[in-house]
């Protein structure tokens, strides 16, 4: 096994796999990243069990031209030390280096003056990653994805008791996705619409955490992405990049009978005003174990006003600007930390959020000041008294 | 007490003295901030004991005007939890805030529609600073005293069996400061000339955690320094700043007769050349318990290698660019982390640095080359056999 390749382009693509790779793997291999090169592509493998990552340099252009970028001598397979193999080439001294499998799995790399030879493992001893059949499959954009992540994943139960809930639960729709997360405390939920999705309705719990990374490897450009559905995996194709999560088992509750059908006091704020003012009350809350901030809407006297209180620190009151306020006057306790990540999501669509009361004790919607978005947010108030 | 400040020009004051207080302070009350307000200043004051701070906001300007980001309204001493109060003052709303002690130590702080009462606790039970009498004390450019720090701070000792070590050494004379630290592996030694020192020569041994915290509270700019010296204390008056720390007890010891007076290899390495080298062969030698590189000068073929092993990872070998060698040949093995911290210091000074050997086995001189500075940085080699 033998090639030459551009050290940016590599590392570009070791970054990506190396996101899969876990420095407390449960078996030693995999603290390992694999290279298989053939005459077509170098593939670098990472993988976690939970996630596994695939990424391709192709050895011609897609005009059938040889890719300058990486040169093929000789074909061949090997595992590296991810920790070690990924600082080595970072710090490399010239803009390519040479890679080479030599006689008793010793790597030769060398660039410019720099001339390593590190130990390699046996590459048949690398798990082999799920098969997937590349016939379910339906497309969606990375954008689309990422949004829906973005607006959801915060709300996942980081709690294993009920496995399900530390989801996030996708509804792949013909012409919408709709994504919800909720720890049983708060919820998100927001829809989208979609070209190109499956005909039949596609429903999958996928993990939290693994869902973070996906966004993340989206990254800012607006792949085209494909989806593949297997049993217990599901494998998300980005271009040259192969991205696999397990699947997370169970039923997800049917969260629309949790969403009030009526309320009787509205409000609207602009974002960066209730956040400012809910970070300098949890400033006071946060030393509670009972972590909640009051809310008091005084609707005849059109005032707000924001409160905390700590045995410990002392008190705070803020007056907050509003809009719209109507219904009825109404004091509620609930968690800033939840409202603040409500806040953080709404804003990604809207500078504005409005909230709609119940009862002081009944959970309450949050929703993004804008027309034709579908985004609702459920926070549980505390009790105080 | 009462009074009204800018509140950018109080964060940079708490911001200096937050530098003395611990979050794990021995003492309950050290966990605070004193506050005391006459008419002429409001002091600020944080301690952990081993070093304190005071930084003062004057009411008046140079001028003997009223100061327009301080108004005083009555005097008055409070101490305050300086990790909530530093966070709320942070996050105020305002440009400026009002801060009055009410009833029972409560303190009420409002800015914008922000109204915060807070804890307070009582200044008599705060620890008084030591008294340092101002008769016995000398002038240093700011500057000077941080370049001298940086140059020898790091090679002071992490361990507390020789406690003067955990130190460096300054001599302040007439017309120049020299500081000298090791940890008996390494030493680092500079001399520098200054105007205005004490007229007889004055030694101390300074902790080096407080000199770390001393060079920071210099900053960019090149304040005049005022050096106070007490008993077990020392005072360094930085404009409205006191920084006091306490001073190191022993004799240091004498470390000219470590430095050898003849050597019989001689290099020059460029400093950026030789340092990312080293990172690349440190990758390697980091895994062993055992960290040593290897260099070879090979003086006949006009060659310098480095290179370094690891049974576990494999091994590097790398040629260095080098100017100006000559003497015997010579294979020798040092840690390259204290190269790098070595090179790092004579960076602030040139470019490239001249490294002086003897033996394989005796210590090796490394100084920037450059005429006119006089900073000698001593290593112990490593034996591999």
């Amino acid at each position: 096994m033998k090639f030459t390749v551009d050290r940016s382009l590599f590392i570009n693509k070791l970054n990506d796999v190396l996101k899969a790779v876990s420095s407390r793997a449960s078996i030693p291999i995999l603290t390992g990243i694999k290279l298989d090169l053939d005459e077509n592509r170098l593939l670098l493998t990472g993988s976690d069990t939970d996630i596994s990552i695939e990424a391709a340099i192709p050895t011609k252009t897609s005009e059938g031209e040889k890719n300058a970028d990486l040169i093929f001598f000789s074909a061949g397979s090997v595992v590296v030390n991810a920790h070690f193999f990924s600082e080595i080439v970072k710090k490399l001294p010239n803009t390519t280096f040479d890679f080479e499998v030599k006689e008793g799995l010793q790597i030769q790399i060398v660039s410019g003056d720099a001339d390593y030879t590190i130990n390699g493992l046996d590459a048949s001893s690398y798990p082999r990653l799920p098969e997937i059949s590349d016939e379910a499959s339906f497309s969606v954009r990375g954008k689309t994805l990422q949004d829906l992540i973005n607006a959801t994943v915060f709300a996942v139960s980081t709690q294993d008791s009920r496995p399900a809930l530390t989801g996030v639960n996708f509804t792949f729709a013909q012409d919408h996705i709709k994504a919800v997360a909720t720890d049983s405390h708060r919820l998100s939920q927001r829809t989208m619409a979609t070209e190109d999705g499956p005909a039949s309705e596609v429903s999958m719990i996928l993990p939290g955490k693994n869902l973070q990374d996906l966004a993340q490897i989206i990254g800012e450009s607006d792949p085209e992405l494909k989806i593949f559905l297997g049993d217990s995996q599901v494998m998300f194709k980005i271009d040259s990049l192969n991205f696999y999560t397990r699947l997370l088992e169970g039923v997800y509750p049917d969260v629309d009978r949790l969403l009030p059908a009526s309320s009787t006091t509205h409000v609207q704020f602009d974002i960066a005003d209730l956040s400012s003012t809910l970070s300098r009350a949890s400033l006071v809350t946060h030393a509670n174990r009972n972590n909640a901030v009051q809310m008091k809407l005084d609707v005849a006297n059109g005032q707000v006003t924001v409160s905390g209180n700590s045995p410990e620190i002392g008190k705070v009151e803020e007056k907050v600007g509003f809009a719209n306020l109507d219904g009825r006057d109404l004091s509620i306790s609930f968690n800033p930390d939840y409202m603040q990540a409500a806040l953080r999501a709404a804003r990604s669509v809207a500078d504005a959020v409005k909230i709609n009361f119940t009862e002081p004790l009944r959970p309450f919607t949050v929703v993004p000041a804008k027309e034709g978005v579908e985004f609702v947010q459920l926070i549980t108030p505390i009790r105080t008294f």
